[in-house]
């Protein structure tokens, strides 16, 4: 079977990821909230060690602003939704996936005003269009770092430089690069950044991560226990404390960890370039193929391992299927929750078939898929 | 060791549920989500079938009025605030979890009207006066099932009786019940029931669950990408997908499954009557401590298997912590994040010292407690 659906989830993750979820479970499965007993405090050091793990993948200064969530919607919803009010403007674009645009519909529903930069056909956003957006009221330019539908990389550090030179608060969704590309959230002016644990850091389900710059006022959706100041019945302020109500995902957080420890092991960019070599020598066989088409850059400059396709005016799903049945290989069609994406670049109807590469995808794999394309491409 | 913290999660789990998570993080560890290739679909048949069972387990006729959420807080917070608008009223109890009081204060701030019944000095809730609370304003009446630091149950039956009467929404806190006591949400009368997974339904930390009554209206309190109408850039109506944005805890969620089915397989009645033996034995004996003060009714008729003490006017965590340290044994000290439960029974400034007992619990190991609580009271 060759496994093409990473920009969903991650799959397989590295051995170590199972097995410190296992330890964690069977060893020291406790909840670690307020003071607390040996496994409790087992746990919680262990949360605290995958916290410091991603502040320093990041540059974070304090790990304490780096929130666990539960997957990347919720960190984005948190982000988006804590900072924006009435009467504030946001800058997104058409690049996003729904986790992103439909927050903020809702918002413009409570009177949040929003403009939303359509890319290119092959999905860039230019920053001189966001730029040119900004009024007065701007409070919040919220991008996607690299499309989960064409793969395209956005510029963030130049977009990042003017949200700062503004004072307009930069989110990033990191979803499909934390863990492959480079994120420092000093260098490109990042002041909240949400990401999954799942995807590219190679973390479980069910874990997700949120950081918030220091003294910036989000509020919080949820209230509940903190183990913190538990005789106030007023949700307490002091982070990550204020966004993380209730019982973490404390082993799918140890996980996640071990995760992060695989990517510094094997390093990130060695990740990368393996990822870069799949998807090149992907893009260049299917370019040959006159059925297929190619959406996105077509540059590994600035496509990450995402390649979105159709073969001729056949529906993504239909091909997909064909994949999976014949060829045991498993891909995803259809809009991939980024709509005005997919009208971006023509293929609202179509939908495309998507690959999406990780760091246990193989040379021969990519074959598999180059031949599998070319056979029904053939046959269609 | 002798880990009596499974009101905070139960631990360990049953071996099925640890088996069931590897094998589908390591098998099928794709991501559900719209159409899909083997892997996601497989994965999606499994959640599923915890939808089933658990729906089956409270008598919800429609699996779909069965929503995942990530841990009890936030099943609290969405049936909670999705459901209170200004101008509507509330009534609770002062034997809640900051999990319900805190949503409630937040929403309190936003011109919800709040009246909090006070428990007995055991934590008890007359129906009656709750009755006599209702307002011609009153949209919600939440209450815990079991507290979860006196260990108090509370007339869910009769309370759901009175709301349906008089046409007001019932919310049911199930964190310490669901799984070992019976919940029927139609005999019941319970329009939200808001559980955690981890705890005696016996599934991994990140899981959780909310039932919702058909017809209904709940806002959700986040949106983002659902794999259903991705077309849209609203978020769809239909459930279980208006309130399950981005990736579940998909494997956890198969984990929470095969704890349901060993609750059924060694049957819930029995398991309560193994809970219930060794509480009742435990309070028996540290009666007979003349310092040690038991809080909560102390009959098992009306307390679940959560007995909280003090010794002396010694510091909760002082005791808790010589237990963990001297005799190997694991209870949770403080405030249990319930200050007004604490004020209620008096225990505000000291806390308790709280046990609570699990399936896997055995006798040798509540003799052990005993044994240990006599001789530290004899010491101090």
């Amino acid at each position: 079977m060759a496994y093409f659906d990473n920009a969903a989830t991650s799959f397989p993750k590295p051995n170590k990821v199972y097995d410190s979820i296992m330890k964690a479970m069977k060893e020291y499965g406790a909840n670690p909230g307020r003071s607390g007993h040996k496994l409790a405090l087992k746990l919680g050091r262990e949360i605290f060690k995958t916290r410091e793990l991603l502040a320093d993948l990041f540059n974070i200064k304090d790990p304490m602003n780096l929130i666990f969530t539960f997957n990347g919607t919720q960190s984005l919803n948190i982000g988006i939704k804590g900072i924006l009010k009435k009467g504030d403007h946001v800058i997104t674009t058409s690049m996003e996936h729904n986790s992103v645009l439909r927050p903020i519909k809702a918002m413009e529903k409570e009177g949040v005003e929003v403009s939303i930069i359509k890319g290119d056909p092959v999905g860039r956003i230019n920053p001189k269009d966001i730029e040119k957006k900004i009024r007065k009221n701007t409070k919040l330019i919220a991008i996607t770092h690299i499309s989960n539908m064409t793969g395209t990389i956005m510029p963030i550090e130049e977009i990042g430089r003017i949200a700062r030179a503004k004072g307009i608060y930069f989110l990033v969704d990191a979803a499909q690069s934390a863990g492959v590309y480079q994120i420092d959230v000093e260098r490109m002016n990042i002041d909240i950044l949400a990401f999954p644990g799942h995807k590219s850091l190679l973390g479980p389900q069910g874990t997700g991560g949120l950081y918030i710059r220091e003294g910036l006022e989000v509020k919080e959706l949820y209230q509940g226990g903190t183990g913190s100041t538990s005789y106030e019945l007023e949700q307490p302020d002091m982070l990550p404390d204020r966004y993380e109500s209730g019982t973490l995902n404390g082993p799918g957080i140890v996980g996640l960890g071990a995760g992060v420890e695989y990517i510094l092991k094997r390093g990130m960019d060695n990740i990368r370039k393996h990822e870069e070599e799949l998807t090149s020598h992907f893009i260049e066989e299917l370019t040959k193929i006159e059925s297929v088409k190619l959406y996105g850059p077509l540059d590994l400059k600035e496509q990450g391992a995402v390649v979105s396709i159709n073969i001729g005016d056949k529906d993504s799903s239909e091909i997909s299927f064909i994949l999976d049945q014949n060829y045991d290989i498993e891909v995803r069609p259809g809009l991939h929750c980024a709509p005005m994406a997919h009208k971006t670049i023509g293929t609202l109807e179509q939908g495309t078939v998507r690959f999406s590469f990780g760091p246990f995808n193989t040379h021969e794999e990519i074959e598999l898929a180059i031949k599998a394309v070319r056979e029904i491409s053939k046959e269609l």
